[in-house]
């Protein structure tokens, strides 16, 4: 059940008007805050953004504006550098937050897609947000819920990424 | 039933003898390929570690030795640094990667603990399982079936981690 969840998981793209209950955002940043991190420092902060205006002027800092533009809803990820420990080990805790975010998203019979490109843009997006210089962005997930359907990108074999058995 | 799964996975350290059966270890690693990448990269590698000899000498090279030497198996997780396009987006992806594999483990009856400490011998780590300098350590897994019952974690409030809406 769950392993076919993390199977047909995929990234959504294209969503219906319809907009996405209060109550299920909480649930997805909860399901997000239950990822595991460093000496449970739990480095990641959210802003949801919902507000049309908000999404044009954040929809020109990317190519893929259209997307966040279209879903009625984002969630912007942010890195609390104040509760960090070790680099490496807090992004990794943030992309174990933003794949527990994807799964639940996905539980919920909503879609969608984890944004990195417009990390190029970190600094005018958190202008934009208003958002203090202690939070680094990582990443952007538009959801809503879906308006196509998508076959999964293909994957590795386990043989080409299973190095070796000792 | 996914959220609850995400909300109930915890960490185990303490782990009977019983070995994990070969096929589940390919689908907790499958799970894990199955996170999202940029570009589709699939920046991940894994060594699977059952040789009693090889974990006595990895177990000298962190503080939490005494789980790698309990655990009847531990999964080494390698960022390949020659699939790489962005550190910080490859880095977010192997925490996705970790993730589901920690889902899956925990779907699957069993249970296991993210092992980051040993990232100070990374290079010690990748001569002792005799790995390409192209491979980079990430994370350690340790895994086994329970033999033990732990409660969670403390998280944040929701209004501590989001910063606001607009």
């Amino acid at each position: 059940m769950m392993l076919d969840s993390i199977k047909n998981r995929r990234s959504i793209r294209r969503f219906k008007a319809q907009e996405v209950d209060g109550k299920l955002v909480k649930e997805i940043i909860e399901a997000g805050t239950w990822a595991p991190s460093g000496l449970n420092n739990q480095p990641w902060k959210f802003v949801i953004i919902r507000s049309p205006a908000i999404k044009d002027q954040l929809a020109v800092l990317t190519r893929y504006g259209k997307i966040i533009q279209q879903a009625p809803l984002c969630i912007a990820v942010f890195l609390d550098t104040a509760a960090t420990y070790d680099r490496t080990k807090d992004i990794q805790a943030i992309g174990a937050c933003i794949q527990n975010m994807l799964l639940a998203i996905h539980a919920l019979g909503l879609g969608g897609v984890w944004l990195g490109e417009i990390l190029k843009n970190s600094e005018k997006v958190r202008h934009l947000l208003g958002i203090s210089s202690a939070l680094e962005l990582m990443a952007v997930i538009a959801l809503g819920y879906p308006d196509e359907q998508t076959v999964a990108s293909p994957r590795k074999k386990l043989d080409e990424v299973i190095v070796k058995e000792v």
